[in-house]
Order: C-alpha cells, then structure tokens, then sequence
C-alpha cells in the first residue's frame, strides 16, 4: 500500500476556494486553485502556464508540475492528476472532508479514499516559532487600534443618549470607531474584515457587526480579528466597554464573564481535555446565576463555545468547547466567554436587561499553564470609559 | 421526483469555504459555513444558534432553521438536513461540484445527485442594474487611485537606474507605488488584495506581485482588482506604463496587445461565442509575429485566457477563453490579453526582450455589443510617463 494526500485550493486573501493547509505547507500565494499532493513526504504542486514559473522560484515544494493548459478544461486536470498517482504506484489517497466533490469523487473510482477534516489542521494547531512570532505582531497591532479606539470614546461626552466627540460634527457611530479601528491596523498592514463594534441590544447577538449611535451606560462590544495582509495570520481580541457606569446587573453580567475567562485560562495547559475549561466556564457562570437556554424560540445566556484556535484561519483546531479534543504545548486558542441576553430576561438574580458582554484573550499553551498572548487591560474599572 | 438544491459555505471575506452563491442567494454575511437549500424555488437557510437570530433579521430567505448545538458536531448537523430532505419528500439533490465530500457523500446514500459546477453561476454572470451599480462604483474607485499611483511616477525623476520623488528618502520601489494606490482604495471602502505593480522581468509573470525598485524605460504592470468592503463585489483594470520611451520592440508590444485587446472587445455582443473572441485575440497577437508556447520549459507569450466573468469572485463565469460559453446581455468580463516573455527570445520579428505587457478593461455585454466600463485612458502616448 503506497499512500498519497491530495489537496485542491487557492491560497491568497479572499480566494473562493481557500486552503490554509496548502498555505501552509507550501508557503506559496496562489489566486486560482492549485492540486498539491505528498507522497512519503515529497509535495508537489500540479500549477497551470499561468503560475507554474513563479511556483517554481517561490513554492516551498519538492517539484512542481505543469498541468494542461487552457482554463475551464478542469476534468483534463483532473485525470492527469489520476494518471500520476497510478504513475507513482498510489494505492490509497486521504482527503479532506472539505475537498471538492467532483475531484474526491473521481479519486474515489480508482483508490482506496480516507476522508480527513482537515489533513494539516492537527499540525497547524501547534504553532512554530515564526508563527508565534506572525500572531503576536497582529495581536500587538490590535492593542494599539483598540486603544486608539477607546481613546476615542473616553475623550468623547455624553449629551442625552448620544456621544459626542469634538472630531466629529455628529454624534459617534458604531461606524466611526470601527473606522478609527481598522484605518489603524490597515496603516500597520493589517485588515480588519467585519470587526465588531455592537452597542446595546446589537452587543447581545455576538456576530452582528454593529450599526448606528453609540449609547451611554450600555455594553459596546469591540471584537477585533484582524488578518495580516503579507502573511495571512490572524489575531483575536474582545473587550466591552462602557461610557458612563452601567447598570448594576450589567456589571454583575461583566464580572461574571471576567471570571469565567480568568478561571478557564487557568485550567489550561499541555494535556488538559479542552472539554474541561469549556465546561469550566459555563459553571462559573451558572454559579453566578446567569440561565443558559439553546432551544428553539429561547436562544440566551452562554450560546458559542469557549474558545477557537487562531492561524491561518480565523476559527482553526482545537475547538474550545465539546469536540474533546486535548490542548497541546504551542496551540494558540481563544479563551471567549460571553453572555447573551435579545430579551429581557425574569431570572432567580433578578431582571436581566437586554444586552451581551463578551471578554476575549488569545493564550498559547505551555507545559504548565499558558501564556497569555493579549496585553490589553480588561478590569471593569478600566472599561468603563 | 423532488429536486432540493442543497450549498454550504460561509459569506464573510476571508472565510475558508466562501460560497458567492449562498451570498448572491441570501445576501447574508456569515464568517463560519452555513446550510442552505432550495425547494421549488423556496430558500431555507439553517444556522446554528449564534447566527439564527441575526439570519432570520438579514438573510433573505423564507425559512432560517435551528440546527444543532454544539461546534464540531457537524456530522449531527448533516444528519438533520438528511432528515429534512427525506421529510419534505424529496428524491433528488442538485450540488455544486465543490461541496464538501464528506456532505456530498452522506447526500449520496440518501438521494440521487447531480454535481453542477456553480449552481447560480449562471444567473450571476448576467448582473442586475443594482450588482452592475456595485461594479462601476469599485472600477471609479480603481481609476481615482491608479491615477494617484501614476501621479507618483509622472512627478519622478529619472536617476540612473532609478526613479526618485520628492517625497521619498530613496528610490520609488512597486511597494511605494502599490501603497499609493492600496492607500487610496481602502480609504473609499475598498479592498486592493495582491494589486501587482510589477516591473521589467517581474512583469513577464502575470501572476507576479512585483517589488524592488521601479526601473526606467520598462514595462509597469498595474493589475488592480479590489473588491467592496461591504458587498463584496469586484472590480479589475490593467495597465502597463513606462517611466521614459521603452525601446522600439517593446513599444511594438504594447501596440500589438492594444489592437488585440481594443479588437476582441468590438466582437463581444449578445451571441456572440466567448472562443471567437479569445480567438481574435490569438490571432491579433501572431499576426503581429509575437510567438506563443505552451510546452513544459517553453512558456511564452501568450499564456492565459482572454478574460473572465467579475462579480462577487474575482474570476468567475464566464469564462473567456477556449471553455465554449456564449456572451449574454448583462454579462460583465475583462478583456486581458497579455505578453510575457520570461527570456529572452530570438523571433522572427527580432529579439523580443524580457518583460510583459497586459492591457485589461471590464465591459459588460449589451444586445449589440458591449459598454466599456473603464474609463482610464489607454494609449501608447499617455502611457508613457
């Protein structure tokens, strides 16, 4: 049995078809989909005319093949790249799940298929040094735009229900600060793709962008993922902010959430079951009496998991939440709790308002706890603006 | 028979399995995939419980349903659409040629299949008065900065080997340039991914992003195609300029890819076959004795197809080439041939130097021939800097 792996994608910003796993393993920017296969080890890359010079010089690969040559003939493609595995003396192929149906399904008629979620994910989990290095950068660059941000907030006044900034002939928009925010990371080089500046009711549904004027007294989430326009790498970090003291329950709703996310953080290291901080988290809050409810019609309290692995992709292994999977020395993972309240909410603790309140920092595993990857304060003191 | 039309993908930029279709069918921005399936012309879209609250306000669908709980339980979730299907009675399952294998699959236990390869693309190659709207406003946007970046350059002065300006402390490099008209497109709200300002032998690979010090008397490619940070929708230009007279050869170049591209563009109508165009082109291009190949270790001149379909992808139907389609009214296409000579080589015509020539405008097709919607100017003369 000789076994080979196929992958099909496009590697650059905004491509239909994007592989972070043939980013990754071949260090090569590429718009229009590329085949890469490894066979014991060796990666090729089956490039068009069109890409086949540049893949040669720039594509971290063994060799790189030319494939047939006129666009929209893709099942040519395709059987050339059949033709080379029996070549090769290929007996079983693995893919992954997310691969094309009409390449897999074609692989499947000539070799033994192994489909795979994603055939590099568990790899990519575990960050090399120059990773690290890429996600601190954006991280970094996320700190300076959101305190940029608040800074914004904290020098504006409150006038009735609306912020008014001397900058601005009109009173601050969700807009504004998101502008603020992602003009500055964009000047660093980074793109901040739907950053979330949600205030109010908008702060209790955790991917609605946000829209409109910005209120005193309530929740603002800023939830900003920027991507690193020449390497790709992401960063990830929430905070909540206030201008003017919230009520008293949206406190308790914040330092709920703050000591969930701190406790959480402290479970996790090298061999920790990552089902455990999930469920970590959703004690604390529970125990703080903030009701959880997923069902049809009655969607509040705690409704995403924990946490995510940052990289090449935005939502990468491990999954931080019921996937069982066990946190590993260099993974980089989001530690995210949040509370979510569309309705006014009757509970034991009283009347919940509507609103949502996230915290969000990034840690790498080490072998005895983690690091955690995010600087920026998150203190009810110093959120309320 | 019941025939359901079954998608998967996310809608945001950036994300791995981006679906223009569920975003053209649903017109919802969602970064992590979503189900989405037709029945007799009604549209039902499952998301998970942090979307469905936002789906049900935005999509524009007739049903948002719940589906499971827990991330990285997706085999639960494709079990529920199976279960959905069979309880609507249905018997047969169109699916794009890209979904996912593993979905794909289970489908095909359960239902008849037919792999298509976009299921929309069709519909979306011929645009609507609004999609056109999107599509003109990012070709302004293209043409406010590349005139910005060709300011930069005209300003210059010719040092050498190298271009200076005055707001520079050292030579002007494709990085400058690209800033510049990078710069200016997000500050209208649009997003330039992997503009290539590529000069001299960078321009001889149409891929090439291009950097290092911009050179006098060469060929600058300025390949533009941002896209809307908030619909999404693409534009694409190209230009090829010189910072002082290029020699007679690769003036030659110029003139020939201009007649081929200026020629192409008056056969394209309703009707018309998209070969006979690209055909034009490849005819234009010999008859002017610039040589063509195609054979591994021989790829020169030109090299890729005539052009492609601009929408919510960067490269969409149809596809301008040698693929068969037939131009719709409403479509809207580039017409991009191109030059590229990675050696030197010894022709009839004489010694073509290295470097490449690429001349690109978007036109979108009418009845009786097709309304070029790029207003940059595009002869020799004002090329020359």
């Amino acid at each position: 049995m000789k076994q080979a792996l196929v992958l099909y994608g496009a590697t650059d910003l905004g491509a239909s078809e994007f592989s972070a796993d043939i980013l990754w393993a071949t260090e090569f920017k590429v718009p229009d989909p590329v085949l890469f296969v490894q066979i014991e080890g060796r990666k090729v890359l089956f490039a068009s005319p069109l890409e086949v010079e540049r893949a040669r010089k720039e594509a971290n690969v063994d060799e790189v093949l030319l494939y047939s040559v006129i666009r929209g003939e893709q099942e040519k493609q395709e059987h050339q790249l059949v033709s080379y595995l029996k070549m090769e003396g290929v007996t079983h192929v693995t893919i992954p799940e997310s691969l094309r149906y009409s390449l897999a399904s074609l692989l499947s008629n000539h070799f033994e298929i192994s489909a795979v979620r994603s055939p590099f994910g568990k790899e990519r989990s575990v960050k090399r040094e120059d990773e690290l290095q890429e996600i601190e950068g954006a991280q970094r660059a996320v700190e300076r735009a959101v305190a940029k941000g608040i800074q914004l907030v904290r020098e504006s006044e409150i006038r009735g229900d609306e912020l008014w900034h001397a900058s601005y002939d009109h009173p601050l928009t969700s807009n504004d600060l998101r502008s603020c925010i992602d003009g500055d990371l964009y000047i660093k080089g980074y793109l901040g793709i739907d950053s979330i500046v949600a205030c109010g009711a908008q702060a209790a549904d955790p991917h609605c962008r946000g829209e409109g004027l910005l209120r005193p007294y309530q929740p603002i989430v800023l939830d900003i993922f920027p991507r690193s326009l020449t390497s790709l790498y992401f960063a990830d970090q929430t905070r909540t902010v206030f201008k003017g003291e919230p009520s008293a329950m949206v406190k308790k709703m914040y330092m709920a959430v703050l000591d969930a996310q701190e406790q959480a953080c402290m479970l996790i290291r090298d061999g920790a079951p990552t089902n455990d901080v999930m469920q970590c988290a959703v004690n604390i809050l529970e125990k703080n009496s903030f009701p959880t409810s997923l069902t049809e019609g009655a969607v509040y309290g705690f409704i995403h998991g924990l946490g995510h692995g940052v990289g090449l992709e935005i939502h990468e292994a491990p999954s931080v939440g019921r996937s069982g999977e066990i946190f590993q020395e260099g993974m980089v993972v989001t530690v995210e709790p949040g509370l979510y309240y569309g309705k006014e909410i009757v509970a034991e603790i009283g009347t919940i308002p509507i609103g949502g309140i996230r915290i969000e920092d990034m840690v790498v595993v080490t072998k005895d706890g983690c690091r955690n990857l995010t600087q920026f304060p998150k203190s009810f003191e110093e959120m309320v603006l």
